[in-house]
């Protein structure tokens, strides 16, 4: 049993390195990377269609899509233009540092200034493994419920960015905004929340403005962040 | 990364065999388990909290909630005045067929008829783990969208029942359900389908007639069927 749990935590070991080469890598090319989490359905490939083609006006935008199978998320983005990359994880529950390394082989990094990973729909994995991103983002939605950050406070501690999405349909559930929030800030004071639809627009702008926000201070100070 | 693998087999393997204890054991005293799976807030307390008092008036039931922290959905079933146990799994993404075996030595089996274990809010490793229980169950929610299934194979593949909850939203969504009963149908053709809203009750007489009917299946018959 012992041995067991020495191999696992090497496993995790052996990701954060690759994941420390991989932010080395990005920066080297002046790259600035996201890691998109939430669970399946919470809205996390609508708020990059909602917002790439701004974005494009300002950066030159490059996605990773991660999924256990299909490549929809990837086709939904190309049709807006942007460069697209799918991961099929076959079962594995989220993405690990070993597979962006692979996925950033096949972009000419010299050609972008950011990239967009959407990890596996999870509330759970992701959180545990660092692919070296420069900010983390958990996106949630309403009908979800307000006792998420609660129950799954591991993922809304090791983000920068906490996304409320689907508040058109806040009138036809019961759910306590409030609630999110103080519990979120709970377990992590410096987290950051936007309320956003995808489907009527609300908040999209305030989420591009942060994304930019980061880009900018990342630039002014040349400060990065490790995961945990 | 040979060893690595070998290991994680192992893991697999001893999994399965106190799965199979479970199971057993649970015959052993004539009680029959469900394993309810599904995203986190697809509604899979909901479920329970609309049904648990009917099925109460024909069997003794008894409730076991996984969660990763927090005794939330333990306090809502407690409510109801049903037998309940929370699992706090830390930070694993699944239940395991050890953490149920514990869980059984909690109650005296010859007072239950049937147990719910709800695993942890995750579309994607509860699927791996054989717990023990006579049926698998997911639920997903209409706001998730139409492409879970196609997306996220494996558990809908290893499911015998299909519950799409939150019916009540389909008119401000844009959910194509024939897609859902499809791609669902094409992964594991064996797979029943119940449309519910436990807001509005739809479809929960549905579900009550369902879990009678393996009951009562499972005594004509005794037959059981392991997970994959």
């Amino acid at each position: 049993m012992e041995r067991e749990i020495k191999i696992l935590e090497n496993i995790g070991e052996a990701n954060d390195l690759i994941a420390g080469e991989n932010r080395r890598l990005l920066e080297e090319h002046n790259v600035f990377a996201f890691n998109i989490m939430g669970s399946p359905g919470s809205g996390k490939t609508s708020l990059l269609e909602a917002s790439l083609v701004e974005l494009g006006k300002s950066y030159r935008v490059a996605v990773i899509e991660g999924d256990l199978a299909t490549s929809y998320d990837a086709e939904r983005i190309k049709r807006l233009g942007v460069k697209v990359l799918q991961i099929n994880t076959g079962g594995m529950c989220h993405l690990e540092a070993a597979s962006i390394n692979r996925a950033l082989a096949h972009f000419n990094l010299d050609e972008i200034d950011l990239v967009f990973v959407e990890n596996v729909g999870n509330l759970v994995c992701p959180a545990f493994f660092d692919i070296g991103a420069h900010r983390n983002i958990v996106v949630i939605s309403t009908p979800e419920g307000d006792d998420k950050p609660a129950k799954y406070p591991v993922i809304f501690r090791n983000a920068d960015l906490l996304v409320i999405n689907k508040m058109d349909l806040l009138p036809y559930l019961e759910v306590n905004l409030e609630r999110i929030r103080r519990d979120a800030s709970m377990i992590n004071p410096r987290l950051e929340v936007i309320e956003t639809s995808c489907r009527t627009g609300e908040g999209v702008d305030s989420w591009i403005k942060w994304i930019k926000r980061q880009l900018e201070t990342r630039r002014n100070t040349g400060v990065t962040r490790g995961f945990l």
